[in-house]
């Protein structure tokens, strides 16, 4: 059976509407709609409309504030720090993008840092966004906890993701978007649920030992790319985002989906780069362009039909979704359709007809 | 056998003496001298004195400038780029740290590129530095080609390094100073005398399969750690180093043992961050103090006596060695005696005498 496909805009209007339903300004609604939109159309559906519920399941339990808006609390010199206001997630990581912009126009370099915000979506979002006005973004967020720091067995730091958008001209731009572990947890849950068995690289039991069993990881810990090196980056994001901010750091960063007592108060960092300092753009681009070509045209491995730049297999289907809709799993379909059906909507509107 | 225990700051001022006599300036000759001993006292053997030959053969081969400045290029809001001129790395790259922490007194934010210099030794070096006037560093340096794309077989990048230097107060500063491969490829060689197998996941042999034969991985690619994530951060750190600042990329950057015809051209990037800007620094190395306890308090691994913070081996190894004297092998020190002797100097004069 052919999934059926959904048309993105009227999906982004579908969402705006459900969001602006929970009572938050329309502004905002269209930022969170666009932002889980972007990601269902790079195809990654971890971070698309799936999220709608949660997000919504928070605002309506008085978790995510809807009503203040996000707030300035030091701007000086190349740096700014952001007190997101509770709100969600993507209008407070926008507000402080578009305040990094404008101090890298300003000073060359603009470094923001947040706290008090939510999941702000997946960060290839503001790395598009920095790339379309030809400027270097580096993204960078804590998360709930997930990871045992090495030798530990009790999960300690998120999956915290570093993201780094570089423009190119012709050639697809570099846009990096990873997590620091080896994998996410809902590939975990997935396994699971399949009753599959994992990569002994994947996770640590509750006493710290490899496993191949998901249902065993679950009660344990996440593992982190390259052993001590992986930890060592989650931590270097998390003492950023969570400790300079202010924002909450280690396991005081709250789960999204299990608890329901507390704000994430999520911490995150900005960073952008004017090339203009260094370079005029179009050389910068061109150059982007040989460098992309250089690392394409090198010989393959058997049975590799190309190389690909970090970004392009998502810019790939992000062009194809475009024009050919977005395909949702029956299950992430019916939760969509029966949380749009609470507000009055009708989910199977935004099918895509051809 | 005990191994010969040699005195840190004998070391400084002999290896300070070999680069003078090389025809580099007083102060210049100091800077590498420090930064090679600092790697040794923190237990860093591949980035100590055991490159001082190296160094030492390129300066006599003209492949290293003697007499020129690193020059400022721009400067220009929060932004500099720095020209290395060919002159020694750390020479380079102290400079280049400088005016890093001058900006980021004056602006919140220090963000400076650097091309056309040579191997910088160890990122720690910077990282303590910055640390211990209370500010956070992040270096990067590209380095000759040694890792494939993923999917391709031929190196393109190099192992391309990241560290992070975030400083503490009472407890030992958080230093990461990685490599974005899994191994060095020192390490290979190492098992290739030793007639040792190496782990699956160090490197590809020429047809890009992995394979535990060092020979094999001598003639193929160091793997990066996480696979295509540690790929997407080599090459993000090369796009920054190299193609922002005009220095060499990719395969342009030239080896530092290999190739005879031409100047290195490696790029840097430092980038300093006033935390006073976010917070009084006391607050913020208590903050860290707390969060580095709440870390090594943790439920440890049956087996593990002790978590540790990314730098805290190297920082204890260094109080070690301040004390004890470090010790070298049989070959780094006959290799020692001799680069000192053809300039008149007894590399036994530097022993430690209790």
């Amino acid at each position: 059976m052919i999934p059926t496909r959904f048309c993105w805009t009227k999906l982004e209007t579908l969402a705006t509407e459900v969001f602006k339903q929970t009572g938050v300004s329309a502004a905002k609604a269209k930022v969170v709609a666009e932002s889980l939109v972007h990601a269902d159309l790079r195809g990654i559906e971890s971070h698309g409309l799936s999220r709608m519920p949660i997000y919504v399941k928070r605002i309506e339990a008085g978790l995510i504030e809807r009503v203040e808006e996000p707030q300035l609390v030091i701007q000086e010199g190349a740096t700014a720090l952001v007190d997101g206001k509770n709100q969600l997630g993507a209008v407070v990581g926008l507000m402080a993008l578009e305040q990094a912009i404008k101090l890298a126009r300003q000073t060359g370099i603009g470094f923001v840092g947040v706290r008090h915000s939510n999941h702000f979506g997946t960060c290839s979002y503001y790395a598009e966004r920095a790339i379309a006005e030809g400027l270097i973004l580096l993204a960078l967020t804590n998360a709930p906890e997930s990871m045992a720091p090495s030798g530990g067995i009790r999960p300690f730091l998120g999956t915290n993701p570093i993201a780094v958008g570089i423009p190119a001209g012709q050639e697809p731009s570099f846009l990096l978007d990873m997590a620091t572990s080896v994998t996410a947890r809902g590939k975990i849950v997935m396994a699971a649920k399949k009753g599959e068995a994992i990569p002994a690289d994947w996770a640590i039991d509750k006493d710290g030992m490899p496993t191949t069993k998901p249902e065993q990881a679950l009660l344990g810990s996440l593992l982190p790319i390259g052993g001590a090196k992986g930890y060592g980056l989650a931590m270097f994001i998390d003492l950023l985002c969570g400790l300079l901010t202010g924002a909450a750091f280690g396991p005081g960063v709250k789960s999204l989906y299990d608890n329901w007592e507390h704000p994430q108060n999520v911490g995150h960092i900005f960073f952008v780069i004017d090339i203009q300092r260094f370079m005029p753009l179009p050389v910068f681009q061109q150059n982007m362009d040989e460098y992309i070509r250089q690392v394409k045209s090198g010989p393959k491995k058997e049975g590799t039909s190309e190389i690909l730049i970090p970004g392009e297999i998502e810019s790939r289907k992000r062009q194809e979704r475009l024009k050919n809709g977005i395909p949702y799993s029956a299950n992430v379909v019916e939760e969509l359709t029966q949380l749009c059906a609470t507000y009055g909507i009708n989910f199977g509107d935004a099918q895509l007809t051809s």
